[in-house]
């Protein structure tokens, strides 16, 4: 269905976004796979191009457009190709947002030229193991020392841990009883600060390209210049950069939905069962225009929100809405298509399988599809 | 989610739609579902408050602003209570296109007023008995006589066609075995014409404010004035209006959805089971938040495409697509709803009840799910 | 799928219902669909042929030859033929065990001739509005006077409410509040005693050949001799049959399911959509393949249960699995069959309507789904 | 619900398959699944302990107990353990009939004792690339030379190829185009034979021990005693072995769905979100309870279908809709049991994972669901 989301800026970065994909992704992605991490010069590549900067003001390096849709275009452009910048959505979409709105000018002036060309990598480490989502249990805890902050706890799930020069670290700052909720605050721990180790590398079913990893601090002195935004008020940080963390995820299982319909199609074409093309099938033709009417619904869906979000105005309910409908609707399609690959479509070789495999995970990391409900019970008064 | 298709005139009929369905429609409704239709009296109504003639320019006395949003209002208003004006959606949304896209200007004086003011009931006589929505293969013929055309045939599944003063009846008009879709042509068959008989009333198993009928041709004497458009082009005229239709379908099916969630949060907060209110069980929160969630991805499809058809720019897939999901969605969610209510759900004074038995018809007509699919294979090159 | 679950004596029976549905159910049912009920001497007919007493002792009319499977064979034979028969189900399956197993000799002797010659009619009185199932809420009383029992109360949903002579009722002889569960008991209340009222007849989705009503007891003196079993066992006597009067509900939904599968296959091997029968379409072949598997896995797994219920091994539990899974596929199966039916699946007389405004009650009544799940969770130890 | 397929014979081998899995599998799979296959030291202690042989007559070194419940036993103790022996099944359930019903006297005594002490490891070469399952479009060709074969073609998807001992190849010896399906023969080509060589190993999304592999065959000299069974009647052959291949996948497919759901039950009870533990919420309980209904009821057509294998009736389409019902309930089952997991569900190192993508391929190998579907469409006369 036509959509109305995006204007000549969208489609020109779109056109930049396509033929970087193209070029330095799709070739070099099985290695990335292997080694389990996009390599930093590709980082690098993108910031020297632009991509990871536009949201950044032009006095610190970045493009100064500051437009959601610009991460939607790229999240689009790489499912199109069949793959996934994880770390890079992660980045832009996840962690940039707590830095563009808590960081002060002096770290503005520090970090914000790094973020724009690529040369800093960052994370944001806030699940810890035996919590998942639920902050109030969060047991990491920064205390103050003199002009330091000694932070002790380990995280776990961290994408991106590995390679982040910089971990946005969630602590917990007072331990005040009465309000769990109130003491907890952000911390930039940087690479190479005494007492901060990474540990597993978490092996996944899918998303091979994006490192997962435990993190412990012991005694890390953070210097209180590396607080980011207000002592105390990380949970209203966490909770506002929610919804777009949601959608964010949305927008990536509507892409790889559609895209996983189009190999669908092209193998099914190509592909001869008993003598005919499996795509003239009757199955073959309902069930692929099943899936196509589920993404058309789910684009629909999106789009709107993407617009209410760009506008200022979507709200978490809705942001929960959004994830629960394109995730689900994620793994219908592509569970779907998949099956039309008949054995092709268990082997690696065949992007559907990591299609699927990657997909498992969007119903349950940015909240689980338990957790939207939750959400979406208590906007309906229940 | 926050929607985006209304403008302060649509709002303004929205009051007066609203108070008429609660005044001229909610008490008198149980009485018309044993009638098994809507008295003429209230199309009368309808027209004196302007309802009917909308779209029909004010020459001929209507109220010249044609904007398919005012008749996705006025369902939606329907909806809200509780209710269904079919009828009146069949007339305004499918059968009215007909006359003003096609009659010419004597046949715009003769009943164009009748239409606007609520006097002339109409109805579109195409499903034959045995052929489905086979057009191809439509048996009634129309031969010409002079200044008139002999009418001979059986028609089946007709929607208001008890009531109609006015019937379009498709029927063939030339017999070329190389072109059966070119010979078709639509004539408006008068009440009372001789030949016209109208044959049983069909029960069906919801939807019972609206007749469903046989209708009967004989020899009927129709005269050229009363052709539609252009002899032999009635199949492109019908091709070209079932977007619209189909739309149309998917407008209730969306509405009525919304209202079942409805009226499922008023049962539930108020219904206790086990000395708690049911809405406070997790699984009500789920299920509710899952329709929920449904209900605002089909809207925003929708209503996607209600923007799109304003601009005279949805496409035949696309509305096929539409069409499926919101009815397809409409299913799903009536039936998770009616089970919220245990064994009040089974009982016909509950609406829910009805709003069950009346959605299981939206699958089927206007091109079942199945057609839908075909349609929309066809557009993925399948 | 072959079964085991039936011996010659079983086959014979078969032979007999299928002959009685034939001849004295099949013509007459349009009429007792408009009459709400089946009439009085169709019920004396079949205790003429031994069929409402095969459980009961020979010495009391019966045929001694107390065995699940009759009951089997009879609601498989009935919905062969399309039809249900659901009062005399109720009768034999949910209500005669409480006389079975709890009527004394005096009780035996007054009243088992009459309910095996079919002169007797029967309804158990258990829900009332507001407490559904929630034996614990349960409100309406019985006080001793000398040697009757004073009844006062309301119940709704009654099963053969209408007709019945002999009402078992559900009332509280012990308002301890510490054990509220103790203090139940059952009374045959009789057509004629004073204060006895029937209401209003409620209608009902589906179901049409059972009325469906509204019971009030105001100060109906019961005798002594009228109380079924022992003062204060009711609970336990209502929990013993729960498990029996789910796999009776289970019974009927997979024979149903499996007549529309027939059904749906002799109508889409008739009708032909652009010129080729329905039956052709993969998508049918599939829809019904699809459905025809999930009535095996149904009607293997209700086999099993029978084979363990008529050995007095069917647990809770697995009586709840049963009924939640036959149920659920029940409605999954009927609606795809439905859908193949085009616009005829919505017109009352095609058989297939009646099946689907059926089954919508089977996942309600006799505990609704959820009901179920909770049952279950508990014996997974949740 | 409690089963009646077993008797003490079996549960005795239940015992000691469950003690080998215990101390010889579950303790070395990690290194099995790095590795990608299981050791052959593994095959020759499962050989000493007899669970090769069971099926293979005394005097060739067997068991001589020919039981298709022994095989179930063994998957149901795997599964139970989180573990899968899928080479060990294949050569059991789906190649070992081969040999036990085709092979001669020589043949016998040749091959036999290898088989059952675990010293001969074998494979099956059916699908080719590009041809799937249509055996009527197979392209490796057997020419007669004296009395040698000489075998030429390519295989895909050969299940343990890369260390079999003996690959039953299945190859056209006539080329007769009126009679496709006739002009097959089997051939037991061995490992070393001249021509013969393993090409790649394919990735697989799941089913990490086991090896998928290509296999090439290039002017393999194969001796004419090598010819298993009759020139020509490989066709018949495979029918007659596939729907113990079927119900082989479907006995997987429930006992690893079952094991998931004890897997979600103690994890579950275990972690805690928001302070109570996951197993608390009525969502988790129904969740469960929903999914053990579903088991339970495809463990009851199991049972039943296996019943009728072991007494050489279960036909054709049973055994495909026994694959179909079991397959796809493995899959939703899995899925939603993964789901109450969260993130965890999503790392390897828990079983659900390797669960999950092992359960993939149960709707595609033996025959895919779609083809399942066109097997029971034919019984139904479709």
């Amino acid at each position: 269905m036509q959509r109305n989301l995006f204007n000549e800026d969208h489609e020109a970065f779109r056109e930049l976004a396509r033929n970087f994909v193209e070029k330095d992704v799709v070739p070099a992605y099985p290695d990335w796979e292997k080694g389990g991490r996009m390599p930093r010069a590709v980082f690098e590549k993108m910031g020297a191009l632009g991509m990871l900067g536009m949201a950044i003001p032009e006095e610190y390096g970045g493009g100064g457009a500051p437009d959601y849709r610009y991460n939607v275009v790229l999240q689009e452009e790489a499912a199109r190709a069949l793959v996934t910048l994880s770390t890079v959505r992660t980045q832009l979409e996840v962690i940039l947002p707590y830095f563009l709105h808590y960081a002060n000018e002096e770290q503005r002036k520090r970090w914000f030229p790094g973020l724009a060309d690529g040369t800093l990598l960052t994370a944001v480490a806030m699940t810890e193991p035996g919590t998942g989502s639920d902050l109030a249990g969060m047991r990491t805890t920064a205390v103050q020392d003199g002009d330091h902050w000694i932070v002790n706890g380990a995280k776990t799930f961290i994408t991106g841990g590995m390679q982040a020069d910089l971990v946005v670290v969630v602590a917990r700052t007072s331990t005040d009883p009465d309000n769990r909720r109130k003491g907890l605050t952000l911390f930039v721990v940087e690479d190479g600060m005494a007492g901060f180790t990474r540990g597993r590398e978490l092996e996944k079913m899918g998303c091979k390209v994006q490192d997962t990893a435990e993190l412990s601090f012991v005694d890390v002195r953070v210097p209180a210049a590396n607080v980011l935004g207000e002592v105390g008020e990380a949970f209203s940080y966490l909770g506002h950069n929610l919804p777009q963390e949601r959608l964010t995820v949305a927008v990536g299982s509507v892409a790889q939905a559609r895209s996983a319909i189009a190999a669908a199609i092209d193998y099914t074409r190509d592909r001869k069962a008993f003598g005919t093309p499996v795509a003239s099938f009757q199955n073959t033709k309902f069930e692929l225009a099943a899936c196509s009417t589920e993404v058309e619904a789910a684009q629909a869906m999106l789009d709107r929100a993407v617009a209410l979000h760009v506008d200022g105005e979507l709200s978490a309910p809705d942001a929960a809405r959004v994830k629960l409908f394109c995730t689900e609707m994620q793994a219908r399609v592509i569970d779907r298509c998949l099956q039309l690959f008949g054995g092709y479509g268990y082997m690696m070789e065949y992007p559907i399988a990591r299609l699927y495999t990657d997909a498992r995970v969007a119903r349950i990391y940015a909240g689980t599809s338990e957790v939207m409900k939750v959400i979406i019970a208590k906007s309906l008064g229940l």
